[in-house]
């Protein structure tokens, strides 16, 4: 176990390192500024020079993705420093492992001539990744420098949004004729120093590029050298369009357990390929920023951003709760002649609605889930319905009760517990109802539910919760 | 276009076309009892006969996964009809790709005799994954029916949590030994009779099983023949422990964009293989989890669950929060007289309360995420700590002034405007603090900080907003 450990450090040890190696650096070099005794400076001069040829030593032996990380986890000067040392040839591959976020800082820290030759180094749907991200100079000065094949390539990598299957599409496939042997697409092979990362299949297409089917390297492998190609290949069952959704991709990959899938246009002609590390990584940034927005995150955050950026990437989210909370206050403000007869509904007004909350999120989320599946159809959304509703019921009667028993037990009037329980199962009706409703109603407006849905509900709930609370304690209640 | 939509149904639509046959196989069958005339049944009964055996092939068509996501969105009663449907011998490979919740209720429905047939035709790790789910008889013949050498894979795979790389393993790896040559290798391979799937690499071992290296199928097919397999293996850089967390095993597949990687004991024996394929589905599951324990169901809930088994599903999470509603309820209630007395707070009071929680729960998703990734170090944390403390002051200072604006000019008193103000920049502040040092001290505790931290933050802000906006209003406001 030693051992094996030695050969792996793990990415937290290797920021350690980097960490501890920066700090060494800086200090010596605080140090040698601070002390003006020769002797003094010499010896922290060098342990300075020893640190920092360590560093770069350290950095070279990371992969791409684990500088990557390294730069992500340090502070904005920090960043820069250890971004300095990296290897000018590795600057490309590095951009393309970053976040959006930290890539903003280090591109902006580059100068033009850095980025294009950093920015040349990678294949064209590389390019087109960081092109957006990119200053227009750089982008031209790239763009000429290719071949007319990379730049149709380009081109088209560019035409897609990020979010389809043309966004996440490489064009590092290869491809076989349909009329010749295994021993000719083995000695093709043979000529070529390497296959492209994540090559399980060759794609076998005719004169015209139309593709006719998936020819498996583990077929290949196993099968006898003077068989045709066309009798060991598969038919295309997942064949991707460039402009689908990267989401049905990305599930076709899952449920199918591919590891890449070829790209046809609208007459059937090869044109890319995706690979499943793409997809692993689209799956990532997808299920993240679910749980970004759902947190109230615009986007994704450096986490050194400053303080400015930081406040405007929250800033929306606020300030609609804002807009919620006020419609709430005012619900409030017209039982204000209740409340200041019966105090106690201030204090128990909270739990009606904060429950609701809870219980129309819950109900939110299994919805959501179930139609970013797709599994829910005009039929089911019925019996869904119902089924919320008796659930919500239930737990309406339950939960209702023991704030009923716990607003009877503080305040001694029975009437009171009873509007409680009353107004918390009509609260979590409500909470039942818009939970199937409102992500439907977002889906049929051609909006994604998962987005906006939480916080309506929430807005409900609130503004409803005090609403049936009060509304029933001044109709019961109020003398 | 038109095309290449027919050869590839979206699953979507399968779905639809076999709710469709269900409907009418089940219509004509009413229909045909309803009805008793002789000539009426029969040309009924052969509509319903034709659907039945329509559906049928249907199913056959359909991959596992398919008929598995389409078992997951029918009701229960149509669930079981489609399920009494399929082919026996693909019943394990389809109990595989369904949900727990599902699957337990495909289960029950099965006798010992089906489950056994369908549990032996699978691989021992499958086996291992279906196990908790198996009545114990069942587990005892399928044991019985194994080899020695199979017997020891189930009792290895099984003794590894779900969420450890011994839980995500196979073992449906090549071996090759270091003293041969790439034509002994193709010999071997082409006596397969076809490769495991996701074999992007064969594992070069010694002959007491040590991992001496990794030799990947590109690489074998562009070699000569006569090169030794020890000149063109790579050195196993990732290699898996066993007892690994999954969710690092994930992080190196995104990271270094694996297909596979081998797994070896502490001594650096080879033992099994991880792939892409369960580290994909592993990554679903983690963050379909975490989004269900964001909106607080405690495990993924069968869409058509019966109401009861939904209602014990979000039993804890409501009962959570009740407890927490009960605490901030009880702290309006120390502020009852000075509510009577200016009754504006009980309308005011919640924005203060609910922009907190906003604001608390947006710092927690960051530092939680952070954490996850593992790129909080302890210098770091104090870099943070003053970041979230200067964008909670900002946000404070801007957003409270807006809600104190609107305090002033709906009650038109400016001193209960500023009251407003002071206390949602002091809740921010409280949010920002407990959004950071929560998530750092369940971590030190040793629990995971994705689960709680977010209900305990809005717990504190509720709370402590009530409080401070209250405390500070009878200080300064009322007479």
């Amino acid at each position: 176990m030693a051992d094996s450990d030695k050969d792996r450090p793990s990415v937290q040890d290797s920021l350690k390192q980097v960490v501890g190696l920066l700090r060494k650096h800086e200090l010596a070099r605080r140090l040698a500024e601070r002390e003006e005794t020769p002797g003094q400076e010499l010896v922290e001069g060098v342990g300075g020079e020893q640190s920092f040829t360590e560093l770069q030593k350290k950095l070279e032996q990371l992969h791409p993705a684990d500088v990557a990380y390294v730069l992500e986890a340090l502070p904005l000067a920090e960043r820069l420093a250890v971004w300095d040392l990296v290897k000018a040839e590795r600057d490309g591959e590095i951009l393309l492992e970053v976040s959006d976020a930290v890539r903003e800082t280090l591109i902006a820290h580059m100068e033009t001539k850095e980025l294009i030759a950093a920015t040349e180094q990678l294949d064209t749907d590389e390019i087109a990744d960081l092109a957006p991200d990119l200053p227009r100079e750089v982008m031209q000065d790239v763009f000429r420098s290719l071949s007319f094949e990379e730049r149709e390539q380009l081109r088209s990598a560019m035409s897609y949004p990020e979010d389809t299957v043309g966004g996440l599409m490489d064009f590092d496939m290869i491809t076989v004729r349909d009329d010749i042997t295994v021993e000719v697409v083995l000695r093709y092979l043979r000529r070529l120093d390497e296959m492209p990362d994540h090559t399980d299949q060759l794609f076998v297409v005719d004169r015209q590029q139309y593709l006719r089917g998936l020819l498996s390297v583990s077929r290949l492998l196993v099968a006898d050298l003077d068989t045709p190609v066309t009798a060991i290949m598969a038919g295309a069952t997942v064949h991707l369009a460039p402009d689908e959704k990267a989401q049905d991709a990305a599930l076709a990959f899952e449920r199918y357990d591919l590891v890449s899938a070829p790209v046809v246009d609208g007459d059937g002609k090869l044109i890319g390929r995706v690979t499943v590390n793409s997809v692993v990584d689209f799956i990532r940034e997808d299920t993240d920023s679910e749980l970004l927005s759902a947190g109230g995150l615009r986007e994704e955050e450096d986490l050194f951003a400053s303080v400015w950026s930081s406040v405007k990437n929250r800033w929306t989210w606020l300030a609609i709760n804002l807009v919620t909370a006020f419609i709430a206050s005012r619900v409030i403000g017209i039982f204000e002649g209740s409340i200041e007869k019966l105090v106690a509904l201030a204090a128990l007004m909270p739990i009606v609605a904060g429950i609701g909350g809870n219980s129309g999120n819950q109900t939110v989320t299994m919805i959501v889930r179930a139609m970013a599946l797709g599994q829910i159809t005009a039929a089911s959304a019925r019996k869904l319905f119902a089924k919320e509703i008796g659930v919500s019921f239930i737990n309406g009667l339950i939960w209702g009760s023991v704030v009923g028993l716990f607003a009877f037990f503080i305040y001694h009037k029975w009437q009171l517990g009873l509007v409680m329980t009353g107004a918390m199962v009509l609260n979590l009706l409500l909470a039942a109802i818009m939970g199937v409703a409102v992500p439907l109603s977002m889906q049929k407006l051609g909006r994604d539910p998962a987005v906006g849905s939480s916080v309506m509900i929430t807005a409900i709930t609130d503004s409803g919760g005090f609403f049936i609370f009060l509304g029933l304690a001044t109709l019961f209640l109020v003398p």
